[in-house]
């Protein structure tokens, strides 16, 4: 069967009356079936408390298409906080199908995959608009008066173009200082508007006896290794008066051993910070996996909610404020928070924090760090995303990894697996289908961060590299961009990809990536089918994807390859061709994708 | 590749060294692969606190099985209450499959199907290894006091052999009353053991204004019409005697509108009982799926939690003392309890539940009624088990279902699908995967209820019904039978399912088919493979199915046909033909299933 012929649903507004609904509201929801699927009676099903309803669908011949696809339409009942449906298909010869997030199944299957609405608040429309910049401060640019500052004693200095020590076993891993700071970052706003974001993310700014920051002495004020609290305040205006927003990066799952808490905790059993931790009888403590320098916090404590999670003047809310006023956190080990051993309180720890922003922030976004499985996490009154490690990263590195590439998933004891297009499309189907469209929607494709390797590193080529980048601006998903990703930079894993910004070395950068990415952001902010369409699947072989992405505004289908193939047709027709990069660009009218002989990207409007 | 030789682990004892871990134990996990699967090393992925991490297995070359299998084994550390677990296989070309409970997957997928092992105890070893049987009181058996009692105003009497009004919208369907009481089935306690059953479930004995009891109107006393107190302690005492158990059905989602705290609630809006149930301004009130006869009850009311389920003197509580001392409960609508609209504490009712019942019998059950998908429900320390109608009924029926079966799981619009083997297969691996092997093992595998069609009449014949019988009894899961099936009883829904038992009609009883229940009863007690055993499928075909339960103690293979087809070889050795149903029995030595005319069961143990 035609992909394009496979019955479709999904949360986007071709499919979903209204993606945000209020408690009690009833839902248009709709799913369209081929023109040659004999399906002759549709229904949804949904549970109430948990109990399971149907709903016959009205049938509605291809009112909305020229394909002569038909069209089952109900209304989900918002009955509780998150709704799961899915479709029972009825065909002409009595068979029974199922239609779920992940596909179509032809026997009973969990509601794991069914599709879901929720009466929660949607993360803000901005933070789903936006394309992400993720910058780690210390290697993004130094301004003049970096070289004014005094390096600290636990630092180990860098000039600007050594090399990064990014052996795990090397103690100065984590020392090693280059300097970079925040009016450095102000200083290159430019570059930043060229790639195309308009949504400035930093690692931590809070000073931490770390070139990364993950392990806070204190939550007080900006590190003034950094340029201090009036460099954040001038880059967050910077950021703002170009009608961008800018997020900060918070570690709710600990602090740093030098942390004022934990150092006074750690003095004096009797402290009233004690319990703000885990200590044991014996004085050791809970950590983040192992590392005696990151002391875990202890949710359940009033006083450590009251000081960190809960109202304006916790350390969630006074950023929001003014001068800095933050549009929102990423949260940082998002997934561990509120988690030890019997202790689960993580949903309600992710309340608290959204609670917080929203009261000072009705635009506040609260975006989680979640390098796992983070169904049930989301979405809800919590984290409104997550980086999508699972669901975006992992299948598209599988599929564009080079032959000899040795880039690893978060902990995995070995290379990242060399997939094909059916496996990894299979993979991201089911991710979809666990998360739901509007996780997906509000969460963060990423290629790669500060934790990971790069992708130009992985994909082993510029045109691979760029395959990868077209993905990533147009499946369902917020681009994140580690800075220097758009300029070629490489990098084994994590610590090796926090290379400086090679600033004076402009010449040599990969200009043509550079332009194609902001050539892409530029296609996602024209065309809201890039942001807010549909997700039908169009072609899936080994080497060559294409999914088509609906809008009343008009469609748009995109078309990639890994490297050479022959030329497929699809049943949809071209209207214009808005970018193709290294393929041989088709002719307006029904589409035949042409054969290729290597990596390329083909991005269309269609007719 | 022969089935057999597919990568295999489950939550048997052959595959994990402890399946009932305390806090921070290290448990023992293995997996086999196949002879001719070259895989060269294996992970197991678990999570701690949702963070994944790899420990490297172990190889042992066919250490345990003469099969040539490799044998990879680590540990995993219960550092949460359930640890969610899957093996990773690196194949000797670089290959990386999972291994999960719902099979083996060569791309990425969600948690939802890993293994788990859980701290929390598990259900009583006799209600895992026992039979269950279940008693609709008004339809089983008469006793010679029936006949003193006065037929209570709301009743329609009816004689023992009227025929039963089943149609929903025929008024007199809750009403007909055939005057079954407590007494009849303790004199029938012979039949039950004849069955090979051995816990005596009966639905509600509390009284209610209908047949069925699931309204109440009191929990103090047992209803007189079935005797009252004195007959349920003659009952209990009875199976007691026999070294059997007793179980009660218990409405925790809601009363009946004549039971005494909705009386009064309804009566007085200043009732102190009037917070037990869900009450709106205007005077109407919560229900059971719209039933206004059924008001629901509100488990976060202090009160009510006082006098339903918590302590020795709560309704959950009391009839586990003397002089009923009953085994433990079904949950009437155990997946709705707790649960409306925002609010859902279902998991929080069910711990409590389960903590009065274990305070006054750490042998304790309480089982869950579940509809629908419980994943998530079970296993941890609210139900130890569930109806098990999503993982077992309805792909049972649906692969024996006669041509003509008008037969409907719940709520569905349509009759049950007919599907293949590898239909029904894959859709009870991913049940399986999704609720855990601790969940199926400790629930029941159900051929109908008093709620649905009869087995027989959805199967259309008895070599048919006796195919089903035999999956009840060899699948992972524990045997209920609704009172009547076993003689061959017909049903097309579950109010005609109720019909009265036909004691003066033995005559015309399918005894060949009780004689097999009885039979397989047997097996069931006498090889702990069919109670405890692994379960690998060992051949999938449209219209046979096979599978082997390993146990240190001897290997079963059970091998069923739903019709007519070819002979077919399997890997293995057969030691003894155990029981053979309308099927040619095969030598012993290497297995080859001979081909059969028609729909049949064979039992093996194993070489």
């Amino acid at each position: 069967m035609d992909l394009l012929d496979q019955p479709h649903h999904d949360g986007s507004t071709t499919y979903v009356g209204n993606p945000t609904p209020a408690p009690g509201d009833l839902v248009t929801v709709r799913a369209r079936t081929g023109a040659h699927d004999p399906v002759v009676k549709a229904w949804v099903r949904t549970t109430t408390d948990a109990e399971p309803i149907f709903l016959e669908c009205t049938r509605t011949e291809g009112s909305d298409t020229g394909d002569g696809a038909t069209w089952w339409q109900t209304q989900v009942p918002m009955h509780n906080p998150t709704m799961n449906y899915r479709f029972l298909l009825l065909g002409e010869d009595g068979s029974q199908r199922w239609l779920t997030g992940a596909g179509t199944f032809e026997h009973d299957v969990p509601d794991a995959f069914d599709f879901t609405l929720t009466w929660h608040e949607p993360a803000p429309e901005w933070s789903r608009a936006g394309v992400v910049y993720q910058i780690f401060p210390d290697r993004f640019a130094r301004s003049t008066q970096t070289e004014e500052r005094e390096t600290p004693g636990w630092a180990t200095p860098a000039a600007w173009d050594d090399e990064v020590v990014f052996e795990g076993s090397d103690p100065r891993t984590p020392l090693q200082f280059f300097g970079g700071d925040l009016d450095g970052i102000t200083e290159h706003l430019d570059h930043i508007e060229r790639v195309g974001a308009d949504i400035v993310y930093t690692t931590p700014v809070f000073p931490g006896e770390s070139n990364h920051r993950y392990n806070a002495s204190t939550f007080e004020g900006v590190d003034p290794l950094l340029g201090g609290d009036e460099a954040y305040a001038r880059l967050a205006h910077a950021v703002h008066e170009r009608g961008w927003h800018i997020l900060g990066d918070l570690t709710t799952n600990h602090t740093g051993d030098t942390h004022e808490w934990f150092q006074r905790s750690a003095a004096d059993p009797d402290d009233p910070h004690r319990d703000w931790y885990f200590f044991n009888p014996d004085g050791s403590y809970a950590t983040w996996m192992g590392h005696h320098t990151l002391p875990k916090l202890n949710h359940a404590n009033e006083g450590l909610r009251a000081a960190f999670t809960d109202g304006p003047d916790s350390v969630v809310g006074r950023w929001l404020q003014q001068p800095f006023s933050l549009d929102g956190w990423r949260i940082d080990v998002a997934n561990m928070t509120g988690r030890l051993g019997a202790q689960d309180i993580n949903h309600e720890v992710a309340r608290r924090v959204r609670r917080t922003v929203a009261d000072l922030n009705p635009e506040g976004l609260v975006l989680g760090e979640h390098n796992h499985d983070a169904t049930g996490d989301v979405p809800g009154d919590g984290w409104h995303g997550i980086m999508n490690y699972s669901g975006f990263s992992w299948p598209v590195w599988e599929w564009l990894r080079a032959d000899d590439s040795a880039a690893r998933s978060f902990g995995t004891p070995v290379p990242i697996a060399q997939r094909t297009g059916p496996q990894v499309v299979a993979s991201m189907r089911q991710w979809l289908g666990s998360y739901g469209w509007r996780t997906f929607c509000s969460s963060w494709n990423i290629l790669g961060s500060h934790d990971s390797a790069r992708i130009r590193t992985i994909a082993g080529s510029a045109e691979r590299h760029r395959v990868a980048a077209a993905l990533q601006f147009t499946l369902p998903g917020v681009p994140m961009i580690f800075a220097g990703d758009e300029i070629g930079l490489e990098g084994v894993l994590g610590e090796d990809s926090r290379r400086p910004m090679p600033w004076s070395e402009a010449a040599d950068w990969d200009t043509v990536t550079l332009d194609f990415y902001g050539a892409l952001a530029a296609l996602r902010r024209e065309h809201p089918a890039l942001r807010d369409g549909s997700l039908r699947w169009a072609h899936v072989s080994d080497d060559a994807l294409a999914f088509v992405r609906e809008h009343p505004s008009g469609d748009v289908l995109v078309a990639v390859r890994r490297g050479a193939g022959p030329a497929y047709r699809l049943g949809v027709d071209v209207r214009e061709v808005l970018l193709a990069d290294g393929h041989p660009t088709p002719s307006p009218g029904p589409l035949q994708v042409p054969a290729g002989d290597g990596p390329g990207v083909l991005v269309l409007s269609l007719a």
